[in-house]
């Protein structure tokens, strides 16, 4: 797939996406002479919250609504109106947009569905449009969006209900933006935010994105002052290119992004293409691409409301484990068991803390993470503020969790009051999940907590799975200056390279290959091996020899000449049988490698995100279960070691049973090698080596097979 | 570990149980004079809650205490007394239990600590204690337990604040009993159900259980009228049979188990040790079994609370998929994804379903499921009960989830009525997630819905994974008859068996082995393999001989006569050099079995649960991931195919990549055999095939190896 190229500072788009969310002045076009179609609920939303700028109708029926004169050709607008709402069908945008740009409005909304979510004709339809309204230099959202809301300036373009805007306060700095490619998701955040005392700036539905997505908006919401936290929630990111560098200036800037994105599961694709004509792509590779620039990705809806409140309030990166505390014994082997689930560590204390908390607490309570403070605290709250103010002193803990129960309103009040003390100013979360499930909260002690910036909660699975979220989240990585560049290959072959061919790619790469030589005659073949020394192997080479184990092209271990020559005859029978008329290139003579631990590193292009490498552990056990990790082809050399130990796995690595721990060093520098291949020769779609064997730490990865495809140069 | 045995139908213990929960006469012991003192707080739990039966007072000083005088003397007590509680410290505890028994009392509850969660010491001082109390014919609780409170009844005995229980109402049919090792997480459950209007029948605290424990209470809920579902938390079953077989008469008579039980991590099961002295054991056999039983094991607390609130409603089993219907498309993918971590089928409508929805939905809403009715249904609210309708009628369904904004609460009263309406009196369960997060929900709406038995719920994911959790219940076996029945064998070797031993105990199970004999010279071997015919294997036996691969004692693949006399005399060179002087059953020649899958299937003694079986795929990686399931040894051919399925590399079974489908039901074979043959001869006390080479589908398995271990006859 080929994205346009649009330059992510464009001024003219910056100063429409301006006008857009900032409209002074707003033309609803396709009002009907109906008081319930889209146009007059637009109207009615923009008079009920004293929308103050320029209010132009544009429709087909001439008359007078609400005080103002319906104009019927789009001529007779002034020139220069911000923001155009197109109500009209699907089959009438493209000369409804074509005639705005002729009145030099600055923006568009366009509500229409029929577009790219009803398959290929609509979307050809909707890039087209698209493509133009770019050339013609203005910004449109949609179609199939809602519209949005700008809580700071107090108004509401939308076609579904009329609501009076909840006016954020002035000065607020704490707020949510939502961009959404949902819009009625994002009314659940949005009122979900809200009945949490959390701010929302703005609430944007993004739609099929024919022209702005998700990256214009979450760029030009990194230099709202009001905007802290930015919720995205997408089916598809249309432009990797603008939302990476949009989410790498919301994180220069600390403004953290969370995303909610369905696709792990081909079902969810499938919705999501007949929601927004959404075409996913592959999920893992998006998430390495995404969590590698910072984006917090979560996986529910609990999770997106969760994480969103915390960082709301506690935006600064805070990494490690979780401090616990709480009033039941059985909540300690509880917590113990979910964290391990979901794994994150439960760290235990320093000698030092350890020694503090034995002053402060009873001889009878154990100094040990989790916190568990017995029946002592109810009629001891200081307890409470002691055990807190310990935890987050640990340099290992993150984030902490406070499970306690509603002894009584004055209780209650006696804990967060020493919960808001003991948290200070620290920047870690500081989360109360309150037992008793739905047993009401005294309205006090809710006012205290948040007035304290401590989150409140009424399910401790909840507050675990978030503050596990935030503390784990991977560290952003600027890609390390390379230690060599790579010189773009020229005169590749089209399709798939002969093994020899590959394997001299990977040398050249820097990457180790057996010894061994190509050869044309058994005369070659003895003279290579006596040179490489024995044992050997013999392959078969071709390029249009698909499948050379399975033909009988490959064979192992040959420990003498004699063992060399009888092969010699063997291949050439099996080959010959095989493929009859195949024109070998020759065979490959190499050194027998030594047995090791069998690893893949490979790597492809994504047609969205580019090129990216893929690690695993070898065999056909590992296939079936899906065990790799998809990585940014510019990851470092460290970003690659700790990925080969995040694999399911990765005990493998490290000296499991009788196995030595291997140099995961090594087949780190492979995968930077492979990663650079691909950044530097695009020619290159595919890359697999497989197996790579990995010796004892120490002794290096040899690359035993070498498969590469090609578009030919 | 050797457990007591308990008649579960002794009368004794019965009316004993009777007597502490319904007791007419209490005896407080330990009065102190201290109105804080615990004896005070549970004369005062009685006072406010207006317990009509006799209260008698034993203490050290004499006295009176609100009317009641302080006898000093236990032989002063009447004789007969239904329940005496003891508020004495852990060092008195033996000798007041003798007294109550000479005064022949019906029932004790000891609320001391400093028994099994102190350690060793205190685990047999608790054992010791426990064994005379039962000697003696007087149930006990506790020690380390807060007591319990009966709703029926309307009394509560604890020394831990002092409350007036709500009463349930008479007649309840579908109220929950707690039953809890952890007397404050119970305290959260009961609050937690109250707060959703679930009725609660007991809260019972067990504490350590120095004689009555979990299986005793839910064998006497068993029998209440009030109880619908039991709640269990456990830390350490500590007999397994009574447990079992209070589950089995639960599951006979349609009453639910739910059961949290921390301990799948080793931190959690430390945890348990110091809080209620718990042994957890192994929690996969524990999980084994019980959910054989019919018990739905939770994992989190929110699922604890979620699934036991669903049953209260709905406690007829009902399995399948999830039916789905939302106002938002943007579910329908997160749906899906969400369903797919958790392993829960959406599954697809019939055609009839199809048709019928198809007439009822307006023609741009698809009737799949999830079935997604967009803002079409903000206005017709019938919608929502067609949907649901429909989705209930579905066979493949088993529960049914809503995920629905609460636009206004006319609205909201309109579609909770719709959706009591579209339920009717069905048994499968309907819940509602109500999207806004802790935006307000109107009461009349959850007055409906509760009348109704419509589930309500502010979190979608906590809906669908307590509903996965109940149509995902695996189905209670009764095992099968036994096809065959095995004779335990007799004069079995102590230790581990050598091979050829291990391999002729399998024959003898009819489990497949290789074609083989065990020879002592070259001539015999040569002889040997004439009469099976090459590629024969031989193998080195003896007891000693641990490891013998290591020790070069094992040589494959030998072609011919010249293979196996250079292959012998290595072998025993091999050995010579490996374990000098050994000396050897003799050598095992066995034919070269074909490649196939590799499988493994053993089976071990459990300390407290008996012997289990294991079975997973071959090699290390396997064994890196943990990937395996234990069975109980009594089960099927066709619950061990079940659980060959639910192994997380189950696609390599059924014809992944190059492979061909295997013959699972013949490896399930192997395991029922396993089973039998651990059932018939308690001196086994583990056993591994490793590998069981298993082939395509209809050529069955043969166990390549064998490795058993006994106590000796």
């Amino acid at each position: 797939m080929n994205m346009p190229f649009i330059p992510a500072t464009d001024a003219k788009r910056t100063e429409g996406l301006d006008r857009l969310l900032n409209a002074k002045s707003v033309a609803i076009v396709g009002m009907s002479s109906k008081p319930q179609s889209a146009g007059h609920i637009v109207l009615r939303n923009l008079r009920e919250n004293g929308f103050s700028g320029a209010i132009h109708l544009v429709g087909r029926t001439p008359g007078v609504i609400d005080g103002l004169t319906v104009i019927t050709d789009m001529a007779e607008l002034p020139a220069g109106v911000d923001l155009a709402v197109l109500t009209v069908p699907a089959s009438s945008v493209e000369a409804t947009l074509d005639a705005c740009m002729a009145r030099d409005v600055g923006s568009a909304i366009v509500f229409a569905s029929g577009f790219a979510e009803t398959g290929e004709e609509g979307r050809r339809e909707q890039e087209r449009i698209g493509a133009r309204v770019r050339a013609g230099g203005m910004v449109v959202v949609g179609p199939n969006c809602l519209g949005f809301t700008n809580y700071a300036a107090g108004f509401s373009i939308t076609f579904v209900g009329v609501n009076k805007v909840p006016a954020m306060p002035e000065g607020t700095r704490d707020a949510v933006a939502i961009v959404s490619q949902s819009g009625g998701l994002a009314n659940h955040l949005r009122h979900g935010l809200n009945s949490r005392g959390v701010a929302v700036a703005y609430n944007i539905s993004t739609g099929n994105e024919m022209d702005l997505g998700l990256g214009d908006f979450v760029d030009h919401l990194v230099d709202d002052a009001a905007t802290r936290v930015i919720m995205i929630y997408a089916e598809d990111i249309r432009r990797p290119d603008l939302f990476l560098a949009a989410a790498a200036r919301a994180h220069a800037v600390g403004k953290p992004l969370v995303m909610l994105f369905p696709g792990r599961s081909p079902r969810a694709q499938e919705a999501a293409k007949s929601h927004t004509g959404a075409l996913a792509g592959d999920y893992a590779v998006m998430k390495a691409m995404v969590e590698r620039a910072g984006v917090h990705l979560v996986e529910t809806l609990d999770e997106f409301m969760d994480v969103a409140e915390i960082l709301s309030r506690y935006p600064a990166p805070s990494r490690g484990g979780l401090g616990i505390l709480t009033f039941s014994g059985a909540f300690c082997g509880i917590a113990h068991d979910f964290c391990a689930d979901i794994g994150v560590e439960i760290p235990s204390l320093s000698q030092a803390t350890e020694s503090e908390l034995k002053s402060l607490l009873p001889a009878f309570i154990s100094p040990k993470n989790p916190i568990d403070l017995g029946t002592e605290a109810v009629w001891r709250p200081e307890l409470v503020g002691a055990g807190v103010a310990a935890l987050l002193k640990e340099p290992a803990i993150g984030a902490v969790a406070i499970s306690i129960p509603i002894v009584s309103p004055a209780h209650a009040k006696a804990y967060v009051e020493q919960v808001v003390k003991a948290r200070g100013d620290s920047v870690k979360p500081v989360a109360m999940a309150m037992l008793g499930d739905q047993l009401p909260l005294p309205p006090e002690f809710v006012e205290i907590a948040r007035a304290g910036k401590v989150i409140v909660s009424r399910s401790s699975d909840r507050v675990l799975k978030a503050l596990a979220r935030i503390v784990r989240q991977p560290d952003v990585t600027t890609p390390a200056p390379a230690t060599r560049s790579s010189t773009p290959l020229r005169d590749l072959p089209k399709g798939t390279l002969p093994e020899w061919l590959g394997k001299s790619v990977l040398e050249a790469e820097g990457i180790r290959i057996p010894g061994g030589r190509l050869v044309r005659t058994l005369d070659e073949a003895l003279s290579a091996a006596e040179g490489i020394g024995y044992p050997v192997v013999i392959k078969a080479q071709a390029g249009a020899l698909a499948h050379k184990t399975e033909a009988g092209g490959v064979i192992l271990n040959l420990a003498d000449a004699d063992a060399l020559a009888a092969a010699w005859s063997t291949l050439n029978a099996n080959i010959a049988r095989a493929q009859p008329g195949l024109v070998l290139d020759g065979v490959l003579v190499e050194k027998m490698s030594a047995k090791g631990l069998e690893l893949v590193v490979g790597g492809r292009r994504d047609p969205r995100w580019g090129p990216v490498v893929l690690i695993g552990l070898g065999g056909i056990m590992v296939e079936a279960l899906g065990d790799v990790r998809l990585v940014a082809a510019d990851a470092s050399r460290a970003e690659f070691v700790a990925e080969f130990g995040r694999l399911k796995a990765s005990k493998m690595l490290y000296g499991f049973r009788n196995l030595p721990p291997v140099d995961v060093e090594a087949a780190a520098d492979v995968a930077v090698a492979i990663g650079r291949l691909l950044q530097a020769t695009p020619e290159i779609t595919d890359v697999e080596i497989n197996p790579l064997m990995v010796y004892e730490r120490g002794r290096g990865a040899v690359a035993l097979d070498a498969l590469i495809v090609s578009t030919g140069s």
